[in-house]
């Protein structure tokens, strides 16, 4: 009864306002997995990379309990590659390059163990391998997908046919307009719900979330930030929280939905107080806690 | 101990992409007060017309036991007239045309039963005329304060000096950053509450608002809308709801800020689903309760 995560892992250059770094850890199954555990286990993760990917950061994912059997690391092949540049609002990122190295093969090889992994999140990858990671499982309980525009446009009936099989779907606003081809989000999580997804979430960045069941809507609002210094990472710091939580306690209800929307909100606060992974590596069970209850006092009223 | 509104009264053209009305009842005044008469009395307005000023118009706030010793009608002289147009999105306004015609020597004139209140709402009018009105009252107790970019561009002194005497300033977000002259809305915020309201609102339309205190901050959401018929008075039906229920308890802590909050959203919420003041005429307390429960079922978690 482990928590599952399958997605990229690479290699990212970023650039803000603020500064830049290189070669710094990146990927979606890194920032979903960090988030995650922090409050569930077993966390385990399929990908793939090169020969070239520091042990560093083998020992570091190590350190947080996170199973690595799934982890392909394929000799004298490179591990995928990514440059950014964020611009003063922070909001828009200008790809830089791309290079998927090992990962423009990646074929997810779920480990014998992990087949029987109820809670599995699909990471954003191509609805086809989602679909193949999803074939190789043995009835999971709940499953949370992200997509993104690139897959929304160009594979479309693939990703529609893993949104069958989908518990909640974790996108962003654009992402949702595009994906239901309507401009107004409530209609829109509508449209995508009857697409299949139980559940939906639209990240509004420094707006917050919607949480979308069935006749019913939360609006969790965004953690109040000065200083945002790397937004790269967030939805899947977002996505790893959300899911680790409910992971914990698998309670299903709305309620605990909403709860698990804070804690992932919470996971994306702290992911973009630093460069990279680093604002997801060294968190106490107190500072999670106590920006959980920061988040009541933002939110709650009588 | 009554709440004063002083601001515009007109009359619009309305076009929006799903009908057009044309001599609509318009003007802050108009509805701020119409919000604000649900929750509490007694609620007199200031402001100008001409004598073409429909009648009904005035039996209708007559109604709704709104007070309008301080209503300036014309001889002679035409009502302030405004045309836009909404777009698809419906968060871009067009304006088609501005007749000032009365409204532009507007000289607002406090009756002197009215001097001595203490709840104040300065609609969007000229910072001298807020000025003006202040100077009017004696010893006001409660001072909200809206303005618009217009005079935050224009009339900047002017409005430094109105904003010393303010104790909340409700402004939307684009607003806030034109202020502030910064674009991160938290840092924005405390810039501006060092120019002198002790409280701060910032709308973020179909994203909720902020209210902000001393060292605490409200993130209230918006309520989910399939449909907004007419964008209109919007803002100011969220100022009326907000300070008419404030004056109603005479509660001023920040739970009891939040709430108000919430019963302003509600009012914004009830406006844009008619056109032009139809939505805030004919309310009943029971749908304005369950609308504030539904807001709880949306925003609260345990």
């Amino acid at each position: 009864m482990g928590l599952l995560i399958v997605g990229s892992i690479g290699l990212d250059d970023i650039e803000t306002p603020f500064d830049k770094i290189q070669n710094a850890l990146g990927g979606s199954t890194t920032y979903i997995s960090l988030a995650a555990s922090y409050f569930t286990g077993p966390v385990s993760i399929v990908g793939v990379v090169g020969d070239d990917f520091p042990k560093e950061h083998i020992k570091m994912l190590e350190d947080h309990d996170i199973i690595l059997d799934g982890l392909q690391i394929v000799d004298g092949a490179k591990t995928f590659r990514y440059g950014c540049k964020y611009h003063y609002d922070l909001n828009n990122r200008e790809s830089l390059f791309t290079h998927l190295n090992v990962f423009e093969n990646f074929n997810p090889i779920i480990p014998e163990k992990n087949k029987k992994d109820k809670f599995v999140i699909l990471g954003n990858i191509a609805p086809k391998l989602q679909m193949n990671v999803l074939d190789q499982l043995d009835n999971p309980k709940f499953v949370v997908c992200d997509t993104m525009n690139f897959w929304i446009d160009g594979a479309y009936k693939d990703l529609l046919e893993v949104l069958k099989r989908v518990d909640v779907l974790i996108i962003n606003d654009s992402e949702a307009r595009l994906l239901s081809k309507e401009p107004n989000l409530i209609k829109s999580a509508k449209i995508i719900s009857a697409m299949g997804p139980k559940y939906l979430i639209i990240k509004k960045g420094e707006h917050g979330a919607l949480l979308f069941g069935e006749d019913t809507v939360f609006s969790a609002p965004a953690y109040p930030m000065e200083n945002i210094f790397d937004p790269t990472g967030a939805g899947d710091a977002f996505a790893g929280g959300f899911t680790g939580y409910l992971h914990k306690n698998m309670d299903l209800s709305f309620n605990n939905l909403k709860r698990a929307v804070i804690y992932g909100s919470i996971m994306a606060s702290f992911c973009v107080e630093k460069f990279s992974t680093k604002g997801l590596e060294d968190l106490s069970f107190l500072e999670i806690k106590n920006r959980f209850i920061e988040f009541r006092e933002l939110s709650n009223f009588d």
